[in-house]
């Protein structure tokens, strides 16, 4: 099968590799479409993120749709011809995270695109049966790539605890927030305020559900909010974003950024503010796919660019374009 | 100042009384619009409802809106002039109950027209300032009123845990059934299914957002619903729905029936089911705003008649007339 | 291997078995210790508990502590030679009920001494490596064995949200009683109050930590429990049970009886009482390991008699003996 | 009556005052004991906490026992003569925070000896009847005032949510952090490790239920632990404190420091750590009553000095004495 493959910081070859089996429990999947994200594009400018060290050549991506073409034993033959999206983890389902309903926290995960484990950006791979998730017909390859950011916006906006006539603050209008701004918007938010520097990305904001935005270089944040949730990473974001929630709201971090930040914690204690992160997502992918079926999270309209396999680079390089929302990489036809 | 008096069942007399003065800390309301409840109508006919009898002449009504006229001392001037809607409930503050957040359940709460405490269908109210609830100026007078049984739909939802892409099953088409199907639809639910054996009733529920709806005597119940809200009272429809309920899900009885129901107990323990009701509401009335304010709640369309505080009778008689679901009674102009 | 097998009603027979071999991921383990439960009993007797039914031979048996003497491909060779307490149940890992956390919910959940699947009255028998939990060498074997109905009471306790301070009434002072009043207490329950009919049970309960205790036919309940568990499975015990619960407060049943039962409706919506069941449990072992370790819940001074293997049998008639609490079959000596 | 003012950083004087009249709904209290805390101590010798100035003579203390000799209008005449503890604070129970169960949150909130509002080191002050809680007759004066620390450390605990078997790290062996220990314990922690520079102090917290202790310069932490309280103030503590809860676990801090402090927030992503902090408490004084009165938390060990009205400022500085740990002013005989 043909492969993006990463070699070093900056440079993708395509490579001819085996198809992979599905081992026992696993489905094979024909990967249809591969959404890019901005750890994709760090890996591939970077060699790294944080401790994970791109060491040997890497197969890219982990927001994926495709079609399952086989499985392993103990799977049933009729999921062939399912078309899925693929939440990309494979925890160890008997750590005690995992008994405790935190399978995305066991600290044997093997995720896609995690060195040294492969991703998405090839044309055929393997995953748990459980984690391969039937889409209705009516959804789109692409669609059903997007799950998997969708996701990342739904285990925000649950740790958020948002719920109807909520007031949601938001820092940071790229791919990541705009999905906090949908789901917010879905589970009955009805003042969502988005704080961006880039014009462009605030209207971006707005054409999906935000009900104002804010340029943190000249305006004033809201005040009072039920929650806020940091899709920025950036530590002036989040020392506002923190000052503007009411009494025992909530503070959801999403964005990664440096490994210490200097928080308001007097302000934390005295308002017995609730602060989280967000660290992938744990039985997401049911509700992910009712939201995008029945309409009420719009991801077709996210994508603001496609490519194919051999143009990954290109893909990679393309969240720098103006206007950027989402790049998809079309790795077969459906 | 007017009001329509209940004097014996099936009897309700105009009188002359006094208006009002506000006390410390309350408000003056000159009442614009009432909404009839299932429960006026049922003291009206009844006299009773199970221990709440109704021994002395009582004025009925408790989802209200109208303007604020007057304060007592210690309420700003300023809120004279307001056009609000009322949370129609006199808790003790500092009750273990009130202390807890559950002021709801307050064992010394003085409640709209429940025996002996007079309600709204009278030209002037008094209310605790903070239960005035200002609403904005493109909200009607009628749907101001009706934030009252919103807020009992906003209550079953939270109990219910109804979040994107949840499933729900109602039982009862009648106006509550309605307030928890916009509700849920509100906060993210996306397969809402309503029982109920009157036809017009489910066509009205799919008015309102039902995704689906079933003849009770007919049709089978969905399964594995996240959570079942009963706003039938009819015991079989508790029956069945809990039987449609997955594992861990929430069970939510609002409608009020017999003092005792025959449960099935070893389903509920067997599935682990959470079982629970709703008693009124607690700090629901931002929400109910919120979400009619940004139209995420129509309660406009859910009046289907109107009447003179002199027509209080018929009106109390109107949930009798086929394709009713909300009357209201026009008190004052706006 | 010797076995204890049921062949039908009253019916014990001992058989030479086949010692099971460890599957990939389990252990087999030599058992020591059995407890003796009332569902024993009752298969022991009736043949059937509700819907499952004994249609083939049974080992009977579902409390067990014993010592890995192999292990299943996968499993560290490192823990042949552990003592441990067996979590006896085997869900699907990837149900969605595990993957919530709610494993105990599994639909596919092979449990032990469950129709079809044999117990643990017999030599060796083998279970998923995370569900063999390592004790510490100074628990004794039949605390390793009682460490499964102690879990359900943790499961009980953790339900019912009982914390330091609380006010609990408990329904039956049988093993699974006196397990819900010990971890009340190791909780921070100040006030346990028992209830049962038998003089000689609430004198036990009193020695496990109850406050107080009931005699249900002439005795006054308490009122305003913070929660109220039901360990007797008798309808006029939980519907009292219920009656004394403090507005939003808990119920939760864990005795199984009928599955049907009249329960006080209006009660429950009028104080927003939240009401559900136990079955099994999650995620309790660690905890249990840990009271019973730290002295907090004392299993060993909960039996009151011995039986070898061979007597199987008359252990599963002794829970009619007067003063019997918790009879053990110990299979092989330490 | 006697007061013990503060007119300036560290000079108390004792000054005749009026004895206040009961407001509608307050009691008047004949103090008996007054508990020294860290803050009293502080404005001492600062003259300020952070925004909070002492610009006008203030009376310190907020920790209180003592006895109603006088009710307000609307209180039970039958009040007058129970010893009560005094739970300090006044808030405005209409507030939105009061509303929702966060009435220690409301802005409007006027606390004991939080300048402008005068404190306890008198011999009598006002209070909200339900503000003064009753306490039995066997509680010494001395714990009838330290429920006030006690009701932080169970607000603390139960924002950790310590359960059965939990394992929890206490970082400061001061009052609070004893507190912490004692009310961990009571709610089932089995392993409480306290971290604290000072040796004497370690040995203390051993005394009070403390499972094993850690000198922060020299030994390891525990790992894995279910949550941490930080009660020192100390970034580098909280830095530490954080790194060793286990994925989903629990930061609570309470200890009071710098406005802002660097903390790991990659690390509280990466583990979805629950950090939030504790103001004061809501709803716990029944709790600490029937903690201390069933002997689960012991108080009266705790005070280590006395002292007379008179000498008040002698008590504001035995925090600095070696070995103590809680000093008490006797403002009246019981």
């Amino acid at each position: 099968m043909r492969a993006a493959v990463l070699l070093e910081p900056g440079r993708i070859e395509m490579q001819e590799r085996q198809v992979p089996r599905p081992a026992p429990g696993d489905v094979l999947i024909r990967v249809h479409a591969v959404g890019v994200c901005g750890s994709d594009a760090h890996y591939f400018r970077a060699g790294r993120i944080g401790e994970f060290v791109v060491e040997a050549p890497l197969i890219l991506g982990h927001e994926a749709g495709g079609m399952i073409v086989a499985v392993g034993d103990g799977v049933s033959e009729e999921r062939v011809g399912q078309r899925v999206s693929i939440e990309p983890q494979r925890p160890d389902p008997n750590s005690a995270e995992s008994r405790r309903g935190h399978y995305n926290l066991c600290p044997h995960m093997r995720f896609f695109a995690t060195p040294p484990v492969d991703g998405a950006l090839c044309e055929y791979v393997t995953i748990g049966a459980a984690f391969a998730h039937p889409v209705p017909a009516a959804m789109s390859d692409e669609a059903a790539a997007l799950c998997e950011p969708l996701s990342v916006g739904i285990a925000a906006i649950r740790k958020a605890a948002v719920g109807g006539g909520a007031r949601v603050l938001v820092a940071g209008a790229g791919p990541i927030g705009v999905m906090v701004v949908q789901v917010a918007s879905a589970y009955g938010a009805t003042e969502i305020v988005v704080s961006d520097p880039d014009r462009h990305r605030r209207e971006m904001a707005c054409r999906f559900g935000a009900t104002g935005t804010i340029d943190p270089g000249t305006d004033d944040l809201p005040a009072s909010v039920d929650a806020f949730v940091d899709a920025s990473g950036a530590p002036s974001a989040v020392a506002a974003g923190i000052a503007a929630v009411r009494p025992a709201g909530r503070v959801v971090l999403v964005g990664s950024g440096a490994p210490t930040m200097s928080l308001p914690v007097q302000r934390i204690q005295n308002r017995e503010l609730i602060l989280t992160g967000v660290f992938r997502y744990a039985d997401t992918w049911p509700a992910a796919i009712a939201l995008v079926a029945s309409g009420r999270v719009d991801l077709d309209a996210m994508v603001t660019a496609r490519y194919s396999l051999e143009r990954t680079a290109e893909a990679l390089e393309s969240d720098r374009q103006p206007g950027n929302l989402k790049s998809i990489v079309e790795v077969a036809q459906q």
